[in-house]
C-alpha cells in the first residue's frame, strides 16, 4: 500500500444486516478484516448495521455511545486492522431519548466523531414508501467533521445526503470526502441515489461515498443497496450491486485539486451575491479578533478627550487586531457584510 | 390547450446557430412561431442564439438592450405569438462593455425582465476545452425571476446552473421553474448537464430546463445540445438528441406540489444549523438608514475635538437612524452579524 498523502483506498462494506445483532456485529468484524487485508485505510460499514431497519427496532437494538457492545466491536475492529473506520450508524440510547448515530474510530481505536442524523427520514410516497423516523428518533444538532492524515472528512447519515446546503458546509470546512454510510430504498434508491451522489460530489468537487447495507427482499424495509463512490469530476467511480460486497475506491486528492482548477467554481463562486452560512459557528470563525471579548452587555467602549492622541481612530468593525483602536484595514473588514463602514477618526488641535 | 393555472405548456427551441445574425433572428421566429402553434405558453430560445459562440464575436455581434434588432425581433415574436419568450441570450453593448445577457418578454410585447450572466464561463480542461469569457465579456450582478400567470421563474444562463447557491435562491424566492439558456461544450455536456439539471430539480423540488443551441460538428466551439428538462422528482422528462428541433414540456405545478409534500424537505431543511443567504436584499431590507449614503471609497467619516458635546455617541453600525451619530438601539442593530459591537463615547470635562 502507498502511504502516499495523496492517496488513500477507501472500502465501503455492503454488509447483510438481519435481525440478530451478535451475528451482525461478528459479519461486520469479518468483512471489516476482510477491507483491511485488501488495503482499505479508511473503511465505511452501513446505517443501521447493527439492527434491522425500522422505527419499532430502534429502542431495542440502541445502545450507549461508547459503551456498548456495537462500539466495543468497532474500536476493537479500527485497532486491531490499523484503520480509520465509520462505524455506519446504530440507534444510539442517551439521555431517554433515542438517536441514529454514527461513530468514528482511529486506528489507535480512540472515539474520533460521533455523529447524530441531522435530517430525519420521514417520507410519504403513498403506495411505495411511508416512514417516520421522528416517531422514534430524536435529530442531532450538529455537523460532523474529522480529520485523517489524508484530508478532512464530512460525515452525514442517509437522508442528510438530501439537503445540499449540508455538504457546502463541509466543501467550506474544507473536506474533500463526504461520506454518508444511508440505506435508501426501492423507491427512492433507484430514482434519487445517483443523482445525489453525483450531484453533491459535483456542485462541491469532492468525493462523495453512500454506503448501503446489501438488498434483503424478505426484510421489512428492503435497502437498494447499490452502495457507491462519485468523483469531484461528478461520475461514479465505484459502485456494487445489490449482493453483499465490498467496494474499493482509490481516492486521489491530486485529482480533487486537478478538477478545481480545471473547473474553478471554488474562485468563481459569488459570495457577494450568495453565501451559505454554518449557523452553528460561523460568527468565531469569521472574527479575526479572536482575544479581544467584548462581554455580552457592554457593547460600548468610552473614552475621554483626554485619553486621545492628536489623531485617534475607532474602529467600527469586530475585526481590527487593535479593536476597538483601528489597525487600518477597512477594505478588508467589511467584505463580510458588504458594508464600507470605515472607522470614526477624531482629530485634537494641539 | 388548456387554461388551467396549474399546468402549461413550456417549449425549448433547440435552434441551429450560424454566422449571419439576420438568418439567426429569422429562424428564432420561425421556430418560436411553431412552437406556440404546438400549444407553447411559454418559450426559451439558447444562449447566445444570434452569434457564434466565441468571444471574438462578442464585440461585432453585440447589441443594445431593448433597442437591438434581436430584441425587436424578440419583442415582435412574443407579441404575434401571445407568449412568454425567453431570448435566450445575446452579446448586449452597454457603456463601453459586453455582457451575455437574456430578455424576457411578454404576451404584450413588454420586457419583463433581464438577466446577466452572472457566473462567467472560464474554464481551463487541458486537451479538451478552454474558454475565457472573461476576457471580453463583463458579469451581472443580480439574481433574475419573472411572474407568469402560472409560477415565478427563475433565470440563469449556462455556466450559471454550476452554482447551486443561485439555484437555492430562486426555490427561496418561490420559482417552480428554473431556466437556463445553455451552449455546454463536447466535454461538460456530456459529463455533467445531466447531473447539474437533475441535481438543481431534485435539491430543489423545481422543474429546470436547459435550453441549448442545436450541435454543429462544423462550429469552432462545438454545443452539445441535449436540451433537456427535469421534473421535481429528479428526472429528465424530455431531452432532445443533437439535431435542430422543438422540445415541449407540460409543466405540471400540482405535481410539484405532490412531490414536496411526498418528500417534504422543505419543510425539514434546518435552518437552525444552516442557511443560504441572499447577499443582495438581505442589505436593504435590514438597513434601517435608508437615507444615509456612504459613498464607496469614503468609510471613514473625521470629527473634530471641537464638534463634540460633552458625550458624544457614535455608531459603529450602518443600522442607526442618526448615523454615524447613533441613536442607541445598539441592541437590535448587530443582531444581523452576530456581534455586539455597540458604539463609541467620547467623553469631555468642560
Amino acid at each position: 500500500m502507498a502511504s502516499s498523502l495523496n492517496k488513500f483506498r477507501l472500502a465501503l462494506v455492503q454488509m447483510a444486516v438481519g435481525a440478530n445483532k451478535t451475528e451482525n456485529l461478528q459479519r461486520a468484524t469479518v468483512k471489516i478484516q476482510e477491507a483491511a487485508q485488501n488495503g482499505a485505510q479508511v473503511v465505511s460499514i452501513p446505517e443501521c448495521f447493527n439492527s434491522p431497519y425500522g422505527t419499532k427496532y430502534f429502542g431495542e437494538y440502541s445502545e450507549i455511545i461508547p459503551d456498548g457492545p456495537s462500539c466495543q466491536a468497532l474500536q476493537k475492529a479500527a485497532k486491531d486492522n490499523k484503520i480509520y473506520l465509520i462505524g455506519g450508524s446504530i440507534p444510539e440510547k442517551s439521555d431517554g431519548k433515542l438517536y441514529n448515530t454514527a461513530t468514528v474510530w482511529c486506528p489507535e481505536g480512540n472515539l474520533l466523531a460521533v455523529h447524530r442524523k441531522i435530517h430525519l427520514f420521514d417520507i410519504d410516497v403513498p403506495g411505495k414508501i411511508t416512514f417516520k423516523e421522528s416517531e422514534t428518533l430524536s435529530p442531532g444538532n450538529t455537523f460532523t467533521s474529522f480529520d485523517t492524515p489524508w484530508c478532512k472528512v464530512g460525515l452525514g447519515i442517509c437522508y442528510d445526503i438530501r439537503f445540499a446546503e449540508m455538504g457546502m458546509i463541509y466543501r467550506d470546512m474544507g473536506c474533500k470526502l463526504l461520506v454518508y454510510p444511508g440505506a435508501f430504498n426501492m423507491t427512492t434508491g433507484p430514482a434519487h441515489i445517483d443523482t445525489l451522489v453525483k450531484g453533491r460530489a459535483l456542485d462541491n468537487q469532492v468525493y462523495v461515498a453512500f454506503a448501503s447495507p446489501a438488498r434483503d427482499n424478505s426484510a421489512e424495509y428492503v435497502a437498494y443497496a447499490n452502495s457507491s463512490v462519485a468523483s469531484p469530476w461528478g461520475e461514479i467511480v465505484t459502485q456494487a450491486d445489490e449482493t453483499e460486497t465490498i467496494i474499493y475506491t482509490d481516492i486521489d486528492l491530486e485529482y480533487v485539486q486537478t478538477i478545481r482548477n480545471q473547473i474553478p467554481i471554488s474562485f468563481q463562486r459569488r459570495n457577494d451575491l450568495y453565501s451559505v452560512h454554518n449557523n452553528l459557528d460561523s460568527k468565531p470563525e469569521t472574527r479575526f479578533n479572536q482575544t479581544y471579548q467584548l462581554e455580552s452587555k457592554k457593547v460600548a467602549e468610552t473614552f475621554n478627550v483626554d485619553e486621545l492622541g492628536k489623531k485617534t481612530v475607532f474602529c467600527r468593525c469586530w475585526e481590527s487586531k487593535k479593536f476597538p483602536l483601528c489597525d487600518g484595514a477597512h477594505g478588508k473588514h467589511n467584505q463580510r457584510c458588504g458594508d464600507n463602514l470605515g472607522p470614526v477618526i477624531i482629530t485634537k488641535n494641539e
